[in-house]
């Protein structure tokens, strides 16, 4: 969530470390979206994912103290439960200004981030102020994560690795293959074969050099999508090598 | 578009370099989506984002030979117009191959790159094999370029700046200011009266160090949305400056 996002002038390496997290215990990413810092662009974008029913949904970013903080706002909308003042929330809040000053004067903006929606729970942000929420709507567990991205780590780690770790399938395994001169035209027919006789491996191929070129190099990526057998990914390279030894020209 | 960036593997630094392209000729990026290399997924996120009828939609990956690559049969299902083989992609894909081998075989996968939904336009890839493609839907310009960022660029340099050029309002005006020993929560209360003064300018605040800390420090970056006067931003910083100037205590 955020502008600087779409602006082009924030990358967003959020997504990506949370999507690895997600992939390393097993889970499979679906969809990742960027949307505007606008009350309506989070609530249109919450709905559709939520309506797509996934067992997780992650937001990033938008939880902060000012005006363009909208995320709990959005969600409170897409799951159709009011923001309320969590008492766990703004604990924490209160907790971390009494650091800077004796009372901690919570005003309005400071006790925004303990607004959450009816039903969830915090997260104690060991590094920042907002805290995490966790909540629920329907089979999906949803994940709020501030979007400063040591915070979001400090938080996921925390608080979402368990959850991961817990409901986790199998590890992926995986392997790359590097294949110097020949095209990726050329190789194209023979990844569809040992696609459809290894329906439980993903095969992609990333062209690291020119295809039209005498300098090709592809890198193949091999890997199960789900709880399988290991040794399928050895036969698979066994098979690919000996097909590939037999191709004489590209056909 | 591609598997390789929901399990966390490629950095998706592409939707980055675009959305400050449509940023810099002040154009409004909406939303930025990440699929996966899924015929239903590529089908329905097409098919949502054309829903939104936005004036442009690009398709960044997925242009290649190989059975993963399938961003044009997705696109021919989300505007319900078949693939067929277009002669002036297909004159393209053979003279690229004719560098490598005369005559050039045109097999399967290579003649998959001239398949476009009915009534779209290949654009030249001068860096790659597989052409850009410009096709229209409705009030929408659908763009697909492949997803090598160099080939991605090329295209989007040569056939998508001009569009962007003639149909831009003007450049976004922008400025970031720095403000050290304020913390964001006591900078909100300002910053939602600024923004309302200024309902033509967007105001974002970054924290860059603690919230809830001595050594806080925030970077304001405020700028124009649309065509809007650039010394509004003046007065607006100076409104800013001189209402800071008057906080005495977080409030």
């Amino acid at each position: 969530v955020g502008n600087e996002l779409l602006i082009g002038q924030t990358l967003d390496t959020n997504s990506h470390w949370v999507a690895w997290q997600f992939n390393r215990f097993g889970w499979t990413v679906q969809r990742v979206t960027q949307l505007r810092d606008s009350l309506s662009a989070l609530q249109h974008g919450l709905g559709e994912a939520l309506e797509r029913r996934p067992r997780m949904l992650v937001t990033i970013g938008g939880l902060g103290p000012t005006h363009d903080d909208m995320t709990l706002r959005g969600l409170s909308l897409a799951v159709r439960r009011p923001l309320t003042l969590n008492p766990k929330a703004l604990d924490m809040v209160r907790k971390k200004y009494e650091k800077i000053e004796t009372p901690a004067h919570l005003t309005f903006h400071r006790k925004k981030m303990a607004m959450l929606p009816r039903g969830s729970e915090p997260m104690a942000n060991p590094l920042g102020t907002a805290p995490g929420v966790l909540a629920r709507s329907s089979r999906t567990t949803i994940v709020s994560l501030p979007g400063v991205p040591k915070e979001m780590k400090a938080i996921f780690n925390a608080s979402i690795v368990p959850i991961l770790r817990e409901s986790s399938g199998s590890q992926p395994v995986e392997v790359y293959l590097g294949f110097v001169g020949i095209v990726e035209s050329a190789l194209a027919p023979t990844l569809r074969e040992v696609q459809s006789r290894f329906p439980g491996l993903y095969f992609k191929s990333h062209p690291r050099g020119l295809e039209s070129g005498v300098r090709s190099l592809i890198l193949l990526h091999i890997y199960t999508l789900r709880k399988s057998d290991p040794r399928m990914i050895n036969r698979a390279v066994v098979f690919l090598v000996r097909r590939l030894a037999g191709l004489k020209s590209p056909s």
